[in-house]
């Protein structure tokens, strides 16, 4: 049962061939196997889970993730239970309310599970997490939990969020699917979110299907389901100036290449815009200043109870940036927002690393996210699928990148490459 | 002691010639008399300011704030206050951290005197506050209490948000300054926002130099006190189509064009652009599609513990609009932004009135909005302050308007206009 697809368990429970007690059952099994290894979970009632799931089997159908449980990331309030934003500060915080994409998954039927182990605010302070596919190994970050935890079936689907790379990065590591929605298209309200103008919702699933069905729920209907589509037009970012992918990257970004045009794709290599170099510098500044605005009460107040990871970041931008940086960043980040659309200019969606490689060893960091921030900083939408295994054994995934507000035409797309590439 | 403004206030705290324990003594001491009639406020602890007062009398000078009382809307977070939201879903709500606006008052020096009266979510639902110049009159809203009570120098400034109107209705319907900055500039975590696209904080005080401090403080730098200025260039727009100004309003809106005349400025008279009937229709599109996504969780799961005009809002919002309308809505939101730039072209500011009249006779309801939404769909930074009395003996405010961004033009301006209109 833990094979399944959230979409194939949300048809079974609707049509009642399957019950939400059962399948929460099996992921609460999946969990007790794992979790001592994997250590996704920052909270689990069993009891909570398989109450809502007895609800579920006894309530008409709500929406269309009834009944199928669904992993929350612990930056994201839940009124039912402890969010820690995985800092001491918040140890026994209990919200008020659901976050927005909590309570419209509810009112969509979901079983809301657990929460999911984050980084410190979703910056750079890792949590207790290990790679689902090896415990010596990162799961990246900040999604660790979320992304570990659909990474070994222990539960079909997750939320997490992304300002840099927290979404990409650790499904990419995990071995799942992670979409990052354009900025903007879902709302954000009861997150912890790090910054206000860079933040978005991330999603965790095992097919591009999922990822879509959860995202028509959690936009409130502005990400639709994926329908068939032709083949896509690919642009193959094939070098930029943030560095060298390791070679197992390269190697099978090649290989998909070679598949998506045996598919019927139309792939061509587009060289890296002159103005890509800036944008990592520029995605920093915004980051930074932002930061310090949205975590203005824990930076002046409660200094001393942060990580010193934490203290360090807090310590760094307040040296570094100035209101006048910050404007004059602001001004380079609605120029490169601008200037980007070039790229989409003969192609439906670009193709791209998610990440340097596999998951580094180690679990004090949460690997290089070189080959995300910039995404970030663009608004664009973002979306990674497994391609592969690199030399550790570990999966690489890659990222497919679409215009400003073309979530349908990316996740159209990824349907065709996952079809391709996973298949 | 209660008629000196914040800033000398805050010069005669820091040479130490005044305490702040006297000044929110006085603070106290004149809420005990007007709050009566005036009730503004939701939660005031004397002994907790008091505490902090004293603190801040025994404590070096931490910032430009130091000392001075100051009202926090109760949609705003504070840690040791409790945060209703002017709900009762959140009437024992105490969140686990202060807003970032009070966070950066609290840092700069300030002591948080007190929560003032929110509409139900800053929306539609008027709390119990009553215009301090005349009782059976509303003192406009959301953000009700923190005009009010500045408009009767319970205290020398306040906080509030602006969506629609909430800043410069109430601050025109209770004859003081107030400014709504540009979108974006002012850091609005920990705020319960009613939309995550049009929200921003709202700024009352009594004169355009207070307000220009405390944005200096709450927007970390990003916009500085005013220096002095020559005149400026301000367009007239002297008709709209979204309806006519009371009598009242007319006259005293060409009477400071004469005296800004008089005092140098140059005034020309502007057509009003053929797109701006559209506007107030975008405006209610956006609101209304992100005010459903924010109030999500008391939507679906606490609707029946919402004042009916909240219920009535959410209905009558969920029956007109989809995703659709909303995609179109933004469309044209980001059309009529850059539209709205030609407004500026030989102008630092616009004139226009900051609502009908006079404040309307009751307290059921909080006054007409329909010369604020569409500057607030804009983005722009507006202010308003005083400019007379109408046939009731209510103020009157004007409103200036700036382009995006050209907040400190904005301030700089409203520098000017007050020295020619006020004095």
């Amino acid at each position: 049962m833990k094979e399944l697809t959230a979409l194939d368990a949300a048809r079974l429970i609707a049509q009642r061939q399957l019950t939400s007690e059962s399948l929460t059952r099996a992921c609460l099994e999946r969990i007790e196997e794992r979790e001592p290894a994997v250590k996704a979970w920052e909270y689990l009632d069993p009891d909570l889970a398989i109450a809502q799931a007895r609800l579920a089997d006894r309530s008409p159908i709500r929406g269309p993730l009834h009944g199928v449980p669904l992993a929350i990331k612990d930056v994201i309030d839940t009124v039912d239970m402890p969010t820690t934003y995985g800092s001491r500060i918040y140890r026994d915080y209990r919200p008020a309310s659901d976050a927005t994409c909590v309570a419209l998954a509810r009112a969509g039927g979901a079983v809301i599970l657990g929460k999911t182990v984050t980084t410190e605010f979703a910056g750079g302070a890792p949590g207790k997490t290990r790679n689902p596919h090896n415990p010596r190994y990162t799961p990246g970050g900040s999604s660790s939990g979320s992304a570990a935890a659909v990474g070994c079936a222990m539960v079909p689907w997750a939320l997490g969020t992304q300002t840099y790379g927290s979404t990409i990065r650790p499904a990419s590591f995990c071995g799942v699917v992670g979409y990052k929605p354009s900025y903007g298209k879902a709302e954000v309200r009861g997150i912890k979110t790090l910054t206000s103008g860079l933040d978005t919702l991330g999603l965790f699933a095992r097919t591009v299907a999922d990822v879509a069905l959860l995202a028509s729920v959690v936009t409130g209907g502005r990400v639709g389901e994926v329908d068939v589509s032709s083949a896509p037009r690919i642009g193959f970012l094939n070098t930029s100036p943030w560095g060298e992918v390791a070679d197992a990257t390269r190697h099978l970004l090649d290989d998909c290449v070679r598949r998506l045009t045996g598919g019927g794709a139309q792939v061509r290599d587009l060289p890296s815009p002159s103005s890509m170099a800036s944008w990592r510098e520029i995605q920093d500044v915004v980051f930074g200043w932002e930061m310090l605005q949205a975590l203005a009460y824990e930076r002046v107040f409660r200094r001393n109870d942060v990580e010193p990871r934490t203290k360090q970041m807090f310590k760094e931008y307040e040296q570094r940036l100035t209101p006048k940086n910050y404007e004059t960043g602001l001004g380079h980040a609605r120029e490169a927002r601008r200037e980007c659309a070039d790229l989409f200019h003969d192609c439906d969606v670009l193709l791209v690393p998610a990440a340097v490689g596999e998951a580094p060893e180690g679990i004090d960091h949460t690997g290089d996210g070189r080959f995300n921030g910039a995404w970030s900083m663009l608004h664009l939408p973002c979306l990674t699928l497994p391609m592969g295994r690199g030399a550790a054994g570990l999966p690489i995934g890659l990222q497919l990148v679409a215009r400003l507000g073309n979530d349908a035409t990316l996740l159209r797309a990824a349907a065709f490459v996952e079809a391709c590439v996973v298949a």
